[in-house]
């Protein structure tokens, strides 16, 4: 008789986070309209959401017109009453917001500049951070966290991370696993990101934002979804291209994040584009990273002989050294102009690759080098209008994201919104 | 009302696909292992397993030993019962075989060669041939076929043939897709590929191999593989690389096939590996498929200098060039060893891409290149051993298919054989 208590459970953990996801999509639905969507009966309806009443995960509003006219009681998610904490590290850049269950960010703090030698400083400096805040906020249910790949799942350290090795030595799961009352969920950062656009972005006209959608729950501390496809529903895909200190993606195809063997796919920092090309720390050679990040566009202002001059650049980090570039071209400096359209063919050689190894139907580019803002935008476009085959490049939508923080900030704290609305039963009482 | 039948009757067809399966992979197996396996109780595996005998789908064998030496009474599925056609469309090969569930091939037959301008006659040729095999043996349930990548699912066009363009104008899903009193799928050939080495391959040592497992059952006449993955079991990821007259690329993640919006990922062969490389007929540059299919051996077989010396090689097709020039190698030849070293090194340029964009636990290369054999191999081992990083080279494995036929014309039945798995009720009389 397990078998069937299993099978059970199993199922009314899917109806719940079903009705969850219809809700956190659609804001205030009616029973009625809740059961059209979800294929169940009234009856159904009825028990799935007095459980998730008692358990204050929903809760019913005023009126709502229905069909005919006729009113009747509409059921919402009181998003403004879950807190989720997100931390992205990224190489030189460490920030943590604590955000409600929409996104929508309460409080974004940034640590200092991190360096190679003061890794472990920095970690326990974010756990203390991460222990004082939950202590302080009851309403916080879990924490995300946004790390650079290629992070290795199931071993809870990222595999390489070029130009900052001491990243390498820190093992996400160890140091905060089990550290506080609530849940920590740890993502590849471009990943969290599309976890972001999905969850919190905003809708292209007419086209559903992809929705990881997971089936089967899970107690581990890293995020995996893993998605059926909703009959009826129209499935695509969506990328996000994360050009930060790194380059990174994300990729949902068809309701399901591109994961990989040991959660190492996607790693499109360290395709080739250029088999003879620059070297790479990860071996390999021609890496889109050295050519379009934040880190080279430092690095190609100081070597680089046709790069424009920008005051004090050797100070600089890799994010100050591109604002730069790019305050630099917006002022017309003919050179920065160049520059950044030079950088925008890169990452158009990228959207290139990404669209022949994944075939979105968007890609929004993020992070750092996505504020080369349009005339970025337009070097992309104009190489994926020459190098792509005409009926898909029109199938794909390439722009910058609309999200007001960081997609990385904004995707740690959907990691854990993900989870939440996957896996209530371990965020709930539902008795 | 509608509403709880849908739910049910598509519980009821998960369920029997699941039993389907479960002894698709595992051959022999008692009820009682069954429930255990599906985590449902004897009396639901019962019912279930009424049904499909009454329908001839499984049937009962001879007595096993079970647990504690005691004897049952053990299903199976009679595979050697259902047909299925495979038709693999190539650029100048078009190849129709019957093969058993368990992907024996029972009769193959390959066409004369085809050329740009008599498509539309080979066309009409297969349609005739199909439809007497399929008036002559009442086994046939499905026709599954491989086509060209990129092919746009839902349109049912390849969106792009490059040295043969006649192709782009056959649209598979009107000249096939009702002609016949069985259902027929089409799929990127890769694609179905890799579904062959899931359904028909051996498995690695102690892996499992990962198997697409659809839920939602649907009757476009569209291979489509969605999945959950099933609780309990070890999810990875397997890519088969095709190795033809193009290259391409068919990846199965965490038991579900990557897509694409259109159906046009995975499309390696027109990733860029040096993006100021040869152009492509696809607008790209220094597509991979430029440097390491048998249409680019034969290519610089004519014109490169350095390349060996074969006798006619201006009247073959890519496959007998490609063929020539492995068998110069075995004999001796420096130069062709020295050839199949250079094309190994660009193979392997692609698998690097392939671990960096989709971290497969095994890639096998297939198709005609693939008779490079172990200089090939070694080749690509040793680029894959400089320029991944090694703790992620570790776990991947790469090797040779060893199927037994052509994997894409095994992958054209295995299309269809994944559906019969898939949506059972659409081929059986289950009242």
């Amino acid at each position: 008789m397990a078998g069937i208590k299993a099978s059970q459970s199993r199922v009314s953990e899917l109806n719940r986070s079903h009705m969850l996801r219809v809700l956190y999509r659609g804001g205030i639905k009616s029973r009625a309209q809740i059961a059209q969507e979800l294929d169940l009966t009234p009856a159904a309806v009825s028990k799935i959401s007095a459980r998730l009443i008692d358990a204050h995960a929903i809760e019913e509003t005023s009126d709502i017109r229905g069909k005919g006219n006729r009113r009747s009681i509409g059921l919402r998610i009181p998003a403004e009453r879950f807190h989720v904490i997100g931390v992205k590290f990224a190489r030189t850049i460490v920030q943590i917001g604590v955000f409600d269950l929409n996104g929508t960010a309460l409080a974004i703090d940034e640590l200092p500049p991190v360096t190679d030698d003061c890794i472990a400083d920095v970690v326990s400096d974010v756990r203390s951070r991460l222990a004082h805040i939950i202590d302080a906020d009851p309403d916080v249910v879990a924490v995300g966290m946004a790390v650079p790949g290629p992070y290795l799942r199931t071993v809870g350290r990222t595999a390489l991370v070029s130009s900052m090795h001491g990243w390498r030595r820190v093992n996400f799961l160890h140091e905060f696993g089990t550290a506080f009352r609530v849940p920590v969920y740890v993502e590849q950062d471009a990943r969290a990101g599309v976890l972001a656009q999905s969850l919190f972005g905003k809708q292209s006209d007419g086209a559903r934002v992809p929705q990881p959608d997971s089936a089967a729950p899970t107690a581990a501390p890293t995020a995996q979804s893993t998605a059926e496809t909703t009959e009826g529903a129209k499935p695509s895909t969506l990328a996000y291209y994360l050009l930060g200190e790194g380059i990174g993606l994300g990729v949902i195809d068809h309701g399901m994040l591109i994961n990989g063997e040991l959660g190492a796919a996607t790693e499109i920092g360290h395709v080739s584009i250029d088999v003879n090309g620059r070297t790479c720390d990860c071996g390999n050679v021609g890496c889109l990273e050295r050519y379009c990040s934040a880190t080279a566009i430092r690095h190609d202002l100081l070597e680089d002989p046709d790069a424009p001059h920008i005051a004090g650049v050797e100070d600089m980090t890799p994010a100050q050294a591109a604002n730069a570039l790019f305050k630099a071209a917006a002022d017309g400096d003919q050179a920065a102009v160049h520059m950044v359209a030079r950088v925008g063919r890169y990452v158009g050689y990228g959207c290139v690759t990404i669209i022949n190894a994944f075939n979105p139907g968007r890609i929004v580019l993020g992070d750092i080098v996505a504020g080369g803002g349009e005339t970025l935008l337009a070097a992309v476009q104009s190489v994926v209008d020459e190098r792509v085959i005409p009926q898909i490049a029109d199938a794909t939508s390439i722009e910058l994201s609309s999200l007001p923080t960081d997609s990385a900030i904004s995707g740690a704290a959907a990691v854990a919104v993900n989870q939440f609305l996957d896996n209530p039963s371990l965020f709930l009482d539902l008795k």
